[in-house]
């Protein structure tokens, strides 16, 4: 009755991938819960501290592969817990951006160390090599179907 | 403003990981909305179905890597469908393992080329050898903090 690695399922790179990539985010969810976040919030606040000037919410959607209104419900939650803001765009009023505040910059360097931390553990068996090939793997698998 | 892969975030093994599987899993729910499946739920029918004498929830969330909690859920939505019943084990009647209905297996099936064909996708630009690698190296992600 044991579920062995033979199994069509889990030969199914599908399942596979979304089963390490489930472990990661577990592993990353338990590290940063100690800074109030979880690894979707701590993704959009990482890419608003990144962007000089704000990011759009259809941005942080593309980038994230995530639905529009599950961003929307990220950015309230940060802007709620005073991390990010919304702010209208100097060369087009029409379009706000969303933009870390001092505070969302502290507590994202904060989590920085404890999320990486984290993601290290399940990565750790594999080498140098390893990684970039995984990286430049997941980057096409990211790219033909962005 | 453009977010460029150089950013730290994008570089980010943990978060390509995330986005990449996010990809896949979105294609093959879209795929398997036909068949009135999410992937989570196709995933435990799947191993339902490939367990001759059935599998315990236990089993499910160790394989799938979900909280106990989350695989009553989806084995009880499984169950309003029709697909799967849970049945005491022969040698430990204290022990309920969840069997594929005849219905579940014929909704498995069918579904299977379709989820088969969505998840193809994403996984086009690598070849049989870098399959084969990413295959080996998720599977000791997986191993690392299973």
């Amino acid at each position: 009755m044991e579920v062995h690695m033979s199994q069509p399922l889990a030969d199914d790179l599908g399942f596979l991938l979304s089963r390490a990539s489930g472990q990661v985010v577990r592993a990353t969810n338990s590290a940063l819960a100690g800074h109030g976040l979880r690894v979707r919030q701590y993704s959009v606040l990482t890419l608003a501290c990144q962007a000089a000037e704000g990011i759009s919410q259809r941005e942080l959607a593309s980038v994230l592969g995530l639905d529009p209104s599950q961003v929307v419900l990220l950015v309230d939650e940060l802007t709620a817990a005073g991390l990010v803001e919304r702010q209208a765009q100097e060369a087009d009023r029409r379009t706000r951006l969303v933009v870390a505040t001092p505070e969302g910059h502290r507590v994202r360097e904060t989590a920085r160390e404890d999320a990486d931390a984290a993601m290290e553990t399940p990565l750790s068996l594999l080498g140098e090599a390893e990684r970039e090939r995984l990286r430049d793997m997941l980057t096409r698998i990211w790219t033909a179907t962005g």
